[in-house]
């Protein structure tokens, strides 16, 4: 069997860490200042920023369908086209976190819940992380919003999502990424729904 | 014509900034914290972090094959596969700082140069986009790395590159959208070779 492991790689290390300096800290998001030397003696300095990892879901929803939301964000002032996504709380597991976001934001919960992967979002500053989730067997039930949220629902047919990826119209790169991973492991995934003589169909993209 | 207008709207506007702290600065990084008031009233603070916009690029070679870095991140203590990247410098145009970046980090120049698309990397706290460039008619020359860059350069061919994705290899979520991105554009891209008859050959992934 091939590896499954992703191409990342803690060794040979490059930097060692002297010292590091707390230059903000804003309810759970930290900004540092780090003072590092490389294996060849040179010094300078990092900043890094500490934010917690999220989770990103593709959510399929029968007749070849995905939950999408249309997400109003501050610091871009305006709306995009996104997949359900949120911050992990504290001590919270990403899949945990991952069924929360989904109803929380979108309503449904989803009887099958596979991780297909993760992505650095901005490794240049942050070691964030998002842990990305295929949900299926979808069933509807209400979303409950959190007072800062403005976003709505969109239903959008796998084909049609997949083509707004390639006319790059999608424009939230995690969004972008979940999409990405989730296409191999969408032709594999078989329908939650049969028909009447009991047989999965596969999902086509 | 179809539109080719990203999915992102300005309007209607859900929240109004009524005043705004910055919370640190250094160098090119900025923290906000705006206070905000939504159209129905609501009052909030929202973290707002200001990073410089970046050029990633996707740097087709002959023989169906990419040019990817092998790179060493301090924040994320590990080294990972990306594709050439920078910061754009103040008052840089995103292609001006793709051709610089891809000289820079690898070593190539291009030929042809097609912007096809940009992605917000973290659009709940930044602004942050990424521009995406594909780049064909490529020529070596030397890398001229920072001293605080560690990176070597990967050549990767098409087909592999796009296995490693949909296996949820490949980690850097700006690479994973750029790839994405990349995916439509390389099929109507002629190959910058021609064989003995002159004619162009396309590029199958």
């Amino acid at each position: 069997m091939k590896s499954t492991r992703p191409l990342f790689r803690r060794s040979p290390k490059q930097w060692r860490m002297t010292r590091t300096r707390q230059v903000a800290a804003v309810g759970n998001v930290k900004l540092h200042e780090d003072d590092i030397v490389s294996t060849t003696g040179f010094r300078t300095k990092h900043l890094r920023l500490s934010l917690h990892d999220f989770a990103i879901i593709v959510p399929v929803l029968d007749k070849n369908r995905f939950v999408f939301i249309w997400n109003y964000r501050h610091p871009i002032q305006g709306w995009e086209l996104e997949l359900p996504a949120g911050l992990m709380d504290d001590g919270e597991g990403p899949e945990t976190c991952a069924r929360r976001e989904l109803r929380e934001e979108t309503g449904y919960s989803a009887r099958n819940w596979t991780n297909i992967g993760w992505l650095h979002t901005t490794p240049g500053i942050s070691a964030q992380r998002a842990h990305v989730f295929l949900a299926t067997g979808l069933r509807k039930g209400k979303a409950r919003l959190e007072p800062y949220e403005r976003m709505n629902t969109r239903i959008i047919t796998v084909k049609k999502a997949y083509q707004l990826l390639h006319e790059g119209k999608l424009v939230h790169s995690s969004t972008v990424s979940a999409l990405s991973l989730a296409e191999k492991a969408l032709l594999r995934t078989p329908s939650v729904e049969k028909d009447s003589r009991g047989w999965h169909h596969r999902r086509h993209i």
